[in-house]
């Protein structure tokens, strides 16, 4: 069994908690909050243990009835792997701590790539991230577009992706964060950091994309265009993408007509929190113009990196083939809409 | 086992199904749909049979692939009891058909009081309740005001009820409904019609309410001033609401600021939907001026209606006592956070 | 001077009544209104006379104490020329009655393609449009990608644009309108039918399009790709764009980051209505890729084809050129920020 | 003439500087900014000198090719008095300064209210502020109360009024601001701080405050109930509040249903901005029952304190009473709809 730590048990933590909770091969040794907000409760209810990820906190966990097990030097002395899911930059910080007790990290997309040893997709990045000691799971948008972009450029070749990202503002529980009424464009350049960032796991596509910021907050939804080497047929596309354990095709005609729908249907079919592992592409945008392929995707931005996370602790901790580990992460998750 | 059937297999019609069957007491015969949008799969994934609402429609079933088990009529037959989940109005053209099977119904709130023999909630209705061979559960908003008033008016008495309703403008799936960046009073009139649909279930409650329609999907708020008979401290009121199973005190200091917070939480303890059956109370906000009680409470309107149909169908079909009927639900269903 | 009626008085009929009564060379006789809603007291202010758009109306007016002039026939038979300004189709019902009275139309892009003799644009159409007697001014969407891309067109030739458009879920006034929390594919297939529209006035780009619908009502933003047939620098693209009279580049640093702020800007600048006429285009989001051209630009929706349409009516009633039409409306209105 | 400085040129710094301009008494000598966004060019646009809020950023304007006239200390030497427009905070720190240069000043609401020597309505406050060096004129939300408390209070007594405040969440251009998709009870504990508030100017009044943030961005919405202490009829209290002058009373059928419609219809009429300088009183939720009086109001946030700065500008500087202002303000305004 590889024991492994949350270090942040925040809206990707719990995710990433329970879904190596799911996997036949891990184990949760424990998980980490900064304050006893109701993550405490929940991770409690959930069987995890917890430590508080600030050492003189223990006392406020206290006050608040909230037993914690220690703080993140005794998390980290008991797990195999830490998985850090920090808000954006605190990984960073947090990297000698991990070194420091040789133990190794998983770190999420909020961090500059230079933060681990490669940035990882468990559909794009090639098998040299195997020697990493540590590893990088590419962000909610970069994860979409890479799981999208290696079966288009290994079956057709890609000539040149643009992709317009219509990022959710806030995640759902974000009450802070806007903007209300607007869409920004974030970055106000174009293209945004987001295609350099698909070229950490897939260095060698074209791919320009340029970022507006919208006011919802369930998914982010991309505008894809694909310029390809060779010109498919809509429908040898959508092939393809079918058979991609991770893409999901929104079937026509259901009433699956944007992110409310979507959701709706995840938690019908019963999966934890509603989540959408699998990018949710529709099936009649599917189109071929020439050599332009075009298609909106949704991208859960709360849950497409969790499955990779549980495959980037596989390829830190085992041996075995990316494909070995995605099949047994789908298994267990049961991903596949 | 009572054999129950779900007429509208929609928002509210798949949550009473699920919440029926999760009972010791009951069966889902089977759920009737329209068209064979997504809640067609669900539905057949969740293990009901599925019936065509509309007779002339199997066809279009079959073409998508969805096998339907009979119509309306055969659904009747099989049952003890139908639950019309179908929309506001169609309830009430849907009566004949169940009184010409001789089949007990049980409707929902957008149905005018005067469908059934009696309006239901499952906290404030009397006993006299039992005698009907109908029921309508009232609406959503109404439910959660029944809920908090009941128990005040005996304990403290309710002098008078001023509620502002801050009403979602849709459900997450109605991607057609508005308001998009406006707070519309709805109806402009004051009082709405909210008070006197309370007073269908507590005929003696003297209640104003004051209604707006804003942007957003999930849950209703609830502005609730109570002049009181008597002047109780707040740490009593609490105390009261707290021992109330369908009430949930939101804890203070634990980062639950509003409807995504609290969804998140009821996602994370495991939730179906991340459904929330209990009114939700800010415990913060629970005060008292002189006899003039405040209080916030959310309402999650695809949810709180569910376990008030399943104590509908008992006070149709049982003897049992509404606390044994409550008792029952709330254990199958796993209420009270 | 021209004599104009305005027939359908609402978001775009009251813009254009005023742009009309600010060009020297017409004059509004009348607009009409088919309910005494505010529209028929601001018509009343403004000085515009006022009539029935529906003949039996006539005594709805009367009763809400506000006096009209007549009814649409009468308007027709007082007029040189009509703008159609009705929801979309009814303009198309419309049309027979103006040809019975031989009036001269211009209607709005609601309507089909086929509702007029020629589709108008000032920066796109050809001068055949001349011949015409009667135009329909493009959509908004169209209108904004006409203007942008018909200068790229001349000066660099347009290999391929492809265009996604966010587009607004209503105007400000509409709070029927959704989505309140999603970004909804509208039209979920593409290429949509904005590009084709484009080409009812360009009709040899190259142009695909994919249209999206989000919870903002105050602008659309379109993120637009074009590969040139040419490499220019990003500062030849800006400088040629800059000389659009109908282009308003937004200036960087300037702390206009969205709709919200352009319109801010508008209304301090003593814009009517905070109307921007013009395609308003992120001047940092220029940027040339190779021969890839990107840019944000946003759309005001209710303003941007008001200019186009008193220049459609200089080319119905008229032999001025277009650029004469132009001056004279931009000279009149104050367009150029 | 008053010679005006308004130090802090944003939202309501640049109504305020406007209204002051349209007064007959007053004068504006100069506006100050703290970095040369658009607002500097839209102050010079308007005639308004230019001062630089803060010594060492002249440079930065001069680099973006905007000219100042000096510094704050330069403004304050040459004004008789100083509207203080800065940010929540940023005029308690400023008061130091304007009395170093013994110049009276006016602050805005979201300071506390011992900023200034007394807190201002014109309608609210009685004589007694003429006394004062400054005063502190009361946010949107309070002045939107006192103006209708005041004559209910002089003419039926108010036992007690219960307010809910559905607050915007942010200004239209503040794309920082949410909440997105909920609304947030802030604070959550009740009454809220805006009852105490109304007390700095109507000491007398008991009054409580519910407050909530709603992802709106045009107006702030008041369920209103007020238990009066006689019981007047509704068309009475119409007839009352149609008296006022700050009070516009939307006219039933008129088509005017929220926010959107209200700020069209402003616009519509040529208010600059689109303001709404009256609370908007919906005439059809004007209800009596019993003693309670119910109403719906919505305040333009930007807008309704302007007027109100003018008056304060005039109780500090003139033996004008309070009638002889506020008549001149309305009238050099227009206000009055
Ligand atoms: N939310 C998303 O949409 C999303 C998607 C993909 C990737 N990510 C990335 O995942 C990471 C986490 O994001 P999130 O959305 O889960 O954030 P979050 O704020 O929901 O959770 C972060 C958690 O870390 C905790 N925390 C803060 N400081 C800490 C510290 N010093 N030590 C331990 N815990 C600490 C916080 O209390 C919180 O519980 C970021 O890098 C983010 O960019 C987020
Ligand atoms: N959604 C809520 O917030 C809410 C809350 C409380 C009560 N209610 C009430 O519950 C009822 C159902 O509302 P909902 O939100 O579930 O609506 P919904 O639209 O989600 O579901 C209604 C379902 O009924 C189906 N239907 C339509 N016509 C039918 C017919 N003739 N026969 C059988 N099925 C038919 C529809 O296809 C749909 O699946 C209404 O009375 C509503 O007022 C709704
Ligand atoms: N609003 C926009 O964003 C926008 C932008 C560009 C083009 N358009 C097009 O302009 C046209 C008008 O749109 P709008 O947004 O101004 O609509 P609107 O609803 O704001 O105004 C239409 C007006 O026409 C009136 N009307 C309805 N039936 C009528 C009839 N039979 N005769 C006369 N008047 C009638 C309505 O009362 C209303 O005042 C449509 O074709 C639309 O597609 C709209
Ligand atoms: N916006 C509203 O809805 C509203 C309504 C009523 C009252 N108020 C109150 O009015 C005041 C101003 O609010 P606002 O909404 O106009 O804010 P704002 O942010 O729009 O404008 C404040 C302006 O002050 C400038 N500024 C910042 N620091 C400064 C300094 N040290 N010296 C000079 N200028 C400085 C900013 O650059 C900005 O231009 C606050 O007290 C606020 O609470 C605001």
């Amino acid at each position: 069994m590889i024991r492994v730590g949350v270090n942040g048990y925040g809206t990707i933590g719990k995710r990433v908690a329970d879904a190596v909770a799911a996997q036949p091969d891990m184990e949760v040794v424990g998980v980490t909050k900064t304050s006893p907000t109701y993550g405490a409760e929940t991770a409690i209810r959930s069987g995890y243990d917890l430590y508080a990820a600030i050492g003189d906190r223990v006392e406020e966990f206290e006050r608040a009835g909230v037993g914690v097990a220690g703080t993140l030097p005794d998390l980290l002395d008991a797990v195999d792997i830490v998985v850090d899911c920090c808000p954006s930059g605190v990984g960073e910080q947090n990297r000698s701590i991990y070194e420091a007790h040789d133990t190794p990290a998983v770190y999420q997309g909020g961090e500059d790539a230079t933060v681990a040893d490669a940035s990882f997709n468990a559909r794009g990045s090639d098998e040299s991230v195997a020697d990493a000691d540590s590893l990088r799971v590419v962000s909610c948008n970069t994860t979409g577009l890479s799981r999208l972009l290696a079966p288009l450029e290994e079956t057709y070749g890609v000539e040149k992706a643009r992709v317009t990202l219509v990022r959710r503002g806030g995640d759902p529980t974000e009450t802070g964060r806007g903007p209300i009424n607007d869409i920004v464009p974030d970055p106000a350049t174009v293209p945004s950091h987001h295609g350099p960032d698909v070229n950490t796991v897939l260095p060698d596509i074209a791919v320009d994309t340029a970022a507006l910021k919208a006011p919802v907050t369930a998914m982010h939804t991309h505008s894809v265009n694909v310029t390809l080497e060779t010109a498919p047929t809509a429908t040898a596309v959508r092939e393809l993408l079918e058979g991609e354990g991770r893409l999901f095709l929104i079937p026509e005609r259901a009433g699956l007509d944007g992110a409310g729908a979507l959701k709706d249907y995840a938690a019908d079919v019963g999966r934890p929190r509603g989540d959408l592992w699998e990018n949710c592409i529709w099936t009649e945008s599917i189109s071929v113009q020439g050599r332009d392929l075009y298609l909106f995707q949704n991208i859960h931005q709360e849950a497409d990196v969790v499955p990779e996370n549980v495959d980037a602790i596989r390829a830190l901790s085992t041996d075995l083939s990316r494909e070995e580990s995605v099949a047994k992460t789908d298994e267990a998750l049961g991903i596949g809409l």
